[in-house]
């Protein structure tokens, strides 16, 4: 098996047009954060693009080959973000698998976002997550529901928007997990019939021995406080939701310094 | 407004590593048969891309535009298969859909499938499609559900798959519609809680007065007879689901026969 690999600066590089990943979203990415040069956490980032490729059942290369090119992507940024999307390749017309799929690797690098309102805003959305367990927690690339939910907004009045599931259950923002506390206890939305398992998530449920939960949107109203997370931009501690205000929490403030202390690049 | 658009033959063409239809499967795709030279129900293709990128809020070339290159792209085919895949272009990091998207569409022919083997046998999937209103019915690129049920099988012990919603309830095979008869009386599956809204599908309910209907596996395996259909291939007739066998029915031939007549490209 070989792997094409394509190093894209942001806006350059090409895939085929007849790779699976543009045709069917057949594969899976990961965004990481770069710091110092280097992708922060790629451990932790590997292990899930394996799990998902896995679940799909789409060929890798060897981690080393991804992770020197990796290197070779972040060389020259002191900070950025580092985009994996691995596909399972050209693969003709037709959904089925070709037996012996040569997949393609796409790393590219892009500039860091502009920084999260401190504290944000966040919104419900319309948009709702179907229930699918055979993709869920995997940062797979059918993204469509996730493209309409952060459509429902174009100005500056959200930073982000929380996604229900089919079933009205609270799941997580639209690039970010969500993390909730009552009675002094953490926990954070399921991710086993449909959003992602988040690097950044794994972390934080382990620093706040947080357990998983189905929370209702009421529930979510009624935390004492609440954030979200992703791993590239660290604990987004949140402020408000439609009338709900809640203020700086000094658990929410430990946690981001002891994020930092774990990982300066966060701080 | 300008669409970026890419002519591929067989293996050729690329898009950019950062469009949007590659990153998130944020498009949708039409394929057609390519009788004399020509795109086959072009109108009726285009009016389906249409329904879907609006649903999807993508820009679209003018018709005339993506019509012209279709032809252009059909010239010297007799025979085969036309693809058309728009995406919302390229869009950098973050499911925000760019408030001034350029599409990108690619247009690109392949060869006829090889001839379905008829009367054909289909089997049961495991894998489920998850119920998602929102995108039910339309031809977008979000199909990691198709390309998993498809990859159930690698041998010829079954030409199709037939699937299940998360409810249970039959909507159609990996890439085709179905229709039963119970009674004299056609029915098909509804597309408005997943499923794509076939082409085929629509001419074939309006030729049999067909009504949409919730079918279960056990209302499948108890029809009088059975076919499924799509654009490229027309309409197939289903000689054995499992254990259950059914000859060869006047009605479908008869259908067959008028479809060949209405257009000869399916003859």
């Amino acid at each position: 098996m070989t792997t094409r690999i394509v190093l894209a600066a942001q806006g350059t590089g090409a895939v085929g047009a007849g790779d699976r990943g543009l045709n069917y979203g057949d594969g899976v990415f990961e965004t990481i954060k770069i710091h110092g040069a280097a992708p922060v956490w790629w451990d932790a980032h590997w292990a899930r693009l394996v799990r998902g490729s896995d679940a799909l059942g789409i060929p890798r290369p060897d981690a080393g080959v991804a992770y020197d090119a990796a290197r070779m992507a972040c060389s020259h940024r002191p900070r950025g973000v580092l985009k994996l999307v691995l596909t399972r390749g050209e693969g003709g017309r037709g959904y089925a698998p070709p037996a012996n799929a040569e997949p393609t690797l796409v790393v590219s690098v892009h500039d860091a976002p502009a920084r999260a309102p401190d504290p944000l805003i966040v919104r419900w959305c319309d948009m709702r997550l179907a229930i699918q367990p055979r993709l869920a927690g995997h940062k797979h690339l059918n993204r469509l529901e996730q493209v309409l939910a952060r459509g429902e907004w174009q100005d500056d009045s959200a930073f982000e928007g929380l996604m229900l599931d089919m079933d009205g259950r609270v799941v997580c923002a639209t690039a970010a997990n969500l993390f909730v506390r009552h009675d002094g206890r953490w926990t954070t939305p399921r991710v086993s019939r449909c959003g992602v398992a988040g690097v950044m998530r794994a972390w934080c449920m382990q620093a706040l021995a947080a357990g998983e939960a189905d929370l209702l949107p009421a529930d979510v109203e009624a935390a004492e406080t609440l954030f979200l997370c992703n791993a590239v931009r660290g604990i987004l501690p949140v402020h408000r939701l439609g009338t709900r205000r809640w203020p700086a929490d000094a658990d929410v403030v430990a946690l981001r310094r002891r994020l930092a202390a774990f990982e300066p690049a966060f701080a």
